[in-house]
Order: structure tokens, then sequence, then C-alpha cells
């Protein structure tokens, strides 16, 4: 008899006492006098489905007996309940064990600290929390991909391994073959970068940007979405060493359309996730962040609020309360700063544009000002900056001039110049922290907890 | 007067002498008595719209003059001419200049090698291969996602930086934060690992198959998308350090069922690039790999061939030719082994399984006849393999056997031996090389040809 998912008995209206067979983990287990109620569930579905197994079946003595996590072939009647807690259960006919397990299961049924099960992280997934938020991310990865498919973008995957320090972006890791007990040094007295495997110093990407850049002028409209990393000693629940991101390109398009497309593609995603997860949703909002659905829904339905940064640095200034970090003309803002503009004055997502250009990457477009550039980073509530974009700087004169501002090498640069020399073209872009979107989008608050297995310092297990 | 796209046009079937604006990039000019023809591209399809320029605008002469590359704004009428070599093209009433190239463009109108244009590869998306090349790469990836996700699977981000050495399956970078010119030392004068920024040695992965078996058994269908890097000083066209790796892992599924999903997904993804992408895969069938289209017809439409191992070596012993590798059981097959049988026994993609335990990865799950264990390759014409799979050992004792066979470290896999612990659950899973399947697909011959920034040893330029 061919196995039925869990998923599509959840699916089905009604059921009509149909035999099925159901091949899954067993999730709990419930010794009455007469019969066992087991929980079992087959990874398809949040929900498990009841099994009720009685007295007479032949192996019943096993049965009551197995640990969790055992793996089962449940075969028998789905039978409707529309006045019990579950829509239906199975009454077993026959239950057959596939697979043993320990009966030492660290995760026992009472609630564990998420602190606690980021050291079992390969078992987490099993539970209810983890279940839903890593199901989301995979959906929400997806939403991405067939959004801006959908929009003609192209993927382009960026190389992680690079020798150059992109924009200059914070630490880096370095990749190396050579052998660290037994370094090859040059007659300086230096490490001889030549006989490392690149012949030069390497190191893992912090933005896939700058090539993307290249494509986009090939292609009009393209993104990338793929690991990056940062080396900072940071221990905030906001920081990883190694995150996702999304980075879209758009030939041909200026600072108010990267602003357009990026809240059509965050409110793509929030509409595919209330569709396709809603299982999940409310069971975080019932359980995690009791916040979570409301956020969505306006997220998903308000028009998003767009200031310059000099209006926010206004309305910080003749804020009700005082910050931590002063706010002053010039400041790069905080955390604080921003969720008070999302969540306190505009109560929804808010682009704030036209940033000061000292605090801002080499690339961004000069604004006729002399004083900011064409950037734009959208603030939502309890995460703070959840996108930044910016129109570039497509004058190749201008941008000549910015590299040697910035102090970078023009030489590592030619490359990202020659971009400009054929060919003129305003484009504009966007990059997303897929964490960030995640915590948003789940109401988790560590940033541990939405990365299936996290590095963080001195954390690289598994 | 809102922009149109090049694409657009292409999927009207007549124009009707519409008024149109098409923003894009100057591919050629040719000047005659009277007029000028114009080649623009916009990025949003292969093909260029003809333009034609008559004397009497305005700024004819700029016109005449604008080195290719030059970003410009048409506005005219889309004329049919179905008499000609291109479907339509436009009349311009208007040609303004949006933004300037030099003239000095690298990659004249002349074939270049592909050689050269890997060295020029912040451009070479702008020649018409490596257009369809990337256009493909970025379709293939999309539909292995679309597959997936639409027969249940979830996505897992699975780790870059790893501190365990996977299956022990070829070198690895490292990846440190110390100062190689300023190493901290132990008390015994080795490297101090204690101080890096994982405070262990780390590396970047070579698979994420073993962390995405946890999730397989949370989640039943899971795969892993992404970069994975091999540190070999190989210097062939099938071989770079930094490629993709597609490896989707299924809870409850056999061997058989395994290798029925990667033939389904393989043909689903050559039907989509068949429908998506008609005017690539003509271009590179006419100008790259003559046999292109018929052998993706064969791969959509045939049936694979599926023989054991000792089959395979049965028919190479047989064969009417010799390989520079001698064959004999317990060998691994080699290329030219593998073109052999898919090209010329079977003409079509030939699955072979049951390899020898010896030459295969300690997870693999061992046959009853003891010499054996449940693994099998995708073989295909002009790659070799493509797809390597197996059914795991999901057998706790037997598992814990293999990793000391292996001289694995039995502490560092305990994680893994875990997932048997808590759940004896069979369970198969394959990896598919992206970069090898966009060469089947593209007929490309070198790696270095189907990723956007390739990294080999001595290069990570960009």
């Amino acid at each position: 008899m061919e196995t039925t998912l869990i998923k599509t008995l959840y699916q089905q209206a009604q059921h009509g006492d149909d035999q099925v067979c159901v091949l899954g983990w067993l999730k709990t287990i419930r010794t009455a006098k007469k019969l066992s109620f087991l929980e079992v569930n087959d990874g398809s579905s949040l929900k498990n489905v009841q099994v009720i197994v009685e007295k007479d079946i032949a192996n019943y003595d096993e049965i009551t007996k197995l640990p969790i996590n055992s793996t089962v072939k449940v075969t028998g009647q789905v039978v409707d309940t529309p006045k019990a807690k579950q829509p239906f259960e199975i009454h077993a006919a026959e239950l057959s064990v596939k697979g043993q397990s320990d009966s030492d299961f660290p995760l026992q049924k009472k609630r564990h600290s998420f602190e606690y099960l980021r050291t079992q992280a390969h078992l987490r997934p099993r539970t209810n929390t983890f279940y839903a938020v890593f199901k989301i991310r995979s959906l929400a990865a997806f939403a991405v991909h067939q959004f801006l498919q959908e929009h003609g973008f192209v993927y382009v995957n960026t190389p992680i391994i690079t020798s150059s320090d992109a924009e200059g972006a914070g630490d880096m890791f370095q990749v190396t073959t050579l052998d660290l007990n037994n370094l090859p040094k040059t007659e300086a007295g230096k490490v001889d970068e030549s006989q490392d495997f690149f012949k030069k110093e390497t190191n893992l990407t912090v933005s896939g940007q700058l090539t993307a850049e290249a494509f986009a002028l090939a292609f009009r409209d393209v993104y990338t979405f793929g690991p990056t990393f940062r080396a900072e000693n940071s221990h905030t629940p906001r920081h990883a060493a190694e995150f996702w991101m999304i980075e879209p390109e758009m030939a041909f398009a200026d600072l108010q359309a990267e602003m357009a497309l990026s809240e059509k593609l965050l409110k793509y995603v929030v509409d595919y996730l209330m569709q396709k997860a809603p299982d999940e949703l409310a069971f975080l909002d019932a359980n995690v962040d009791d916040g979570l659905l409301v956020r969505l829904k306006k997220t998903s339905q308000a028009d998003f609020a767009q200031i310059t940064y000099t209006k926010a640095i206004e309305l910080l200034e003749k804020a009700d309360r005082s910050f931590d970090y002063p706010v002053k003309w010039g400041i790069d803002l905080q955390t604080e700063h921003e969720r008070y503009l999302s969540e306190e004055v505009y109560q929804k997502p808010v682009f704030v544009t036209d940033y000061p250009k000292g605090i801002k990457a080499f690339y961004m477009r000069d604004n006729p000002d002399g004083k900011t550039v064409a950037a734009a980073d959208l603030l939502v509530p309890r995460i703070g900056e959840l996108i930044g974009g910016s129109q570039r700087e497509e004058r190749q004169a201008e941008l000549t001039k910015k590299i040697g501002e910035f102090d970078l090498n023009p030489a590592e640069y030619q490359w990202y110049l020659d971009l400009r020399k054929y060919g003129e073209t305003k484009h504009a872009g966007f990059g997303i922290g897929f964490e960030r979107l995640l915590m948003y989008v789940t109401g988790m608050e560590n940033i541990r907890d939405v990365i299936p297995f996290p590095r963080t310092p001195g954390n690289a297990e598994f």
C-alpha cells in the first residue's frame, strides 16, 4: 500500500474512513488502559497525526515501549473527529517498527531554552519552533528567487573567495592552503604569498555587489543570493560570521526605482509566507512573538514611508525620549534610532534616503548638494535596518575621484572602473541580509536561531 | 513615454507601426550614405533590435561617432520586416545619448578565444556566448529550486565554514583571522589555534551532505544548493576550486527512489531550459556544440539505463578499444570509462550502481554481499559522472564500525551518529555538481566558462 503524507491528510477536507499508510517518526506516546495514543510526524507537516492503537494489536507490548524518534509504519483507517482537538485520527490496524531509537533523546518534552537547543543544532529541527523557522527559511528563499525570476532578473553566483577587499566593509577571513606551522617566507622574512594556492592573499567575500554590477551591465536586472562573511568579534544577537545576502542590481534604474522594487519584493515574500506557511506563522505568533501576524499584515498592506536622512535627524532630535547614542547630523544611525523611527514615528517600514557621504560606501552616487549620496536604507520595526540600497556612481570621472578620496588602490578597482569606461549607465541596487529578513518574519530574536548551523566567534560546531 | 523591453518586442507577434521607447546599449553601428543601422541591446534578450537612423535627425553626426557600449534612448516606430533577417526594426524619431563610453573596448567584433575572454570576466557577459551561458545558469538554478520546492523539499543552507573534515573528501582551504606574519604560538611551538576566530582550525566545506542529513531526519525531503570548495592543485578543464553543489537528501528513501528522483530532476531542468531559453540553446548549438540540442532532447525523452558496477566492468573489459587506465574490478572508474559507457554502449545517461566499498565514502550503506555499497553514479555523454548518490548507512552499529574502518575520529562524528541513535531511518541522497550540469546543458567544455568569476590555482581575480 502506498504511503500518504501527513500534509496530504491535512489538505483533505474529509476522510470517509479511508485506509491509509503513514511512515513517520514517533513523537509522543501516551498509554491508557485499553489503548495507546501515538503522535506521529513524517516531516511533511508541522502538525502530527494522532494514531490510536488498541490493545488487541499483535505487537502491542512492543509498541508501548517504543522510544520516541523510532521510525514506524502505520496502516489503518483515517477517521474524522470533528469534536476533538485534532480534525482526524488514524485507527491503526497494523503498526510496524521500521527503525529503532535509543531512549535517552536529549530533547525531552519539556521546553528547552534556545541557548540549550543551539548546542543540539543537529536535533533542534525536530522541535516545533525550529521546524517552523527553517521551513519559513526555505519558503522565503524560494519566494525571493521566484519574485526576481518572474521579474526577469538573472541569478549570478558571485565569487566567495576573493582577492579584493570589496568596499573595505569590515574584517575578513583569510583563505589559505599554506601550512601555518611551516610557512614559506620571502627573503624579507614575510610570508611568501606567491606560494599560496591563488599565489596571493585571498579572503572570504563580504559582498557580491561589485561583481554583480558587471553582470547588471550585460543583463540589465540581476541578483546574487549567497553566503557572505564578516570576521567581526561581535557577540550580539544580530551578528553572525557567516550569513546569506540577497543583492539585486538594476541597470537603467535610479534610487526611486530601487526602493520601489525592494518594497515590492519584501511584500511578495511576506504574502508568500502568509499563504504557504500559515501553520508555522500561527505557531510562532502563539509561542515566540505575539505581534508577528499583525506586523506581517501591516508590512503587506501599508505603503512604506520615505524621508531623508536630514529629516530623520530632525525627528530624532525632537523625540520625546533619550538615546544611548547622541543624535546629530552626520552620525551613522544606530539600531535604537532606526527602531524609534519605524516603530514609534511611522509604525511601519520607512525608507531613509540621502545619507551623508562620509558614512556610506565609495560606490554610492554623489548628490548635487555635495554632502549626501543617493542611498536608501529600509528601517523596519523590531529589526532596524533591513535593506540597504543606493544608486551607484556611474560617472567615470566621479568614481575615479571617489576611489581616491576613500584611499582605495586604483589598480585593484580598474576592472570596476572599466564598467563605467565602457558604458556610463545609470544603475542601482540593494542588499538584504537574509537572516535579518528571517528574524523579521519569524519573530526570532537571535540570529543564531534562524541559521541551521550558526558561526559566531568561538563557534563552528558541526 | 514608458520604456519597452526588447524581450517584449520579440514576444509580440505583430507590431503595427507602434511608437516605442527603448533604453539600451549600442552594440554595433554601420553607417551608409543616407542612414545608419544600429544594433541595440538592453540585456533583456540575447537578440538585439535593429534601429534605423536617418540623416535628417538633429544629432546625426554625434550618433555616427558613438562608441559601442554607449547608453542610448531610442524613440520611434516599430516596423515589421517579414522579408528581412530580423522580424522587425525601429525607425528612430529621436535618439539621445544617456551614457558615454570610451572607444577602446577590449572586446571587438571579431571572435575572441575563450582563454582571452577569461581575462575579461567582467566584460564577457556582454558577448553572445556568455550571455547565453549565464542566462542558462540562472534558469537552471531556478529550475532546480522550483522542481524541489514543488516536490515538498526544504532548502537548507548548510555551513560554509566548518570544523569537520566531512568525508575526508580531498584537500581543503583553511579559514583564519590569525595574522600569518605574526602567528601566536603554543608552548610547544605550534600555532595556537585557540586564538583563532573560532578557537580551532576551520576550513571551507567540501559538501553539505552530512548536515543536510540532520535536516532530512526532521523534514523528510531537503536539499542544499550552495558553494563548495576543493583545494586541489588540478589544472584540468573539469576542476575549479570553488563550485556549487545541489544535494537533495530524502528520509524513508532507498537507492531506487534516489535514482528515480535524480532522473526526474535532470529531465525537469532540461525541459525547463528548452522551454525558457530556446534562443540561447539554439545559439550554443550553432556556435559552440552542434550536438547540444539532440543530446538535450534525448536526455528529456530516454529512460536512463541502469547497470551494476560489476556489469560495467564486464562491459569495459569486453570493449573493442583500449583505455589509458586499465580496467579491473575494484578500480575507480575514470572519465574515459564513464564516457564510453554512456556515449558508446548506451548512448544516453546510465546509472552505475553498487560500487566496491573501498572506493566509496564511509557513509554509504553496505550491501549484503559484504563487498559493495548502495551507491549510484549517473554517467552522461561528454561529461562522465554528473550525479553521485547513495543510500546512507542508517544502522547505528554498522555506521560506528565504518567510522572505525575509515580511521575517522569517532568524537568528531558523534553528532552524525546521534542522527541514527535517535531514529534509524532509511534515507538516501545525491549530489550534482552544478557546473558539470551546466557544461552538459550548454556544451561549454571548460568549467571556467560556466562560472562568472572562476577560481582555480593561481587565479582569484576580480
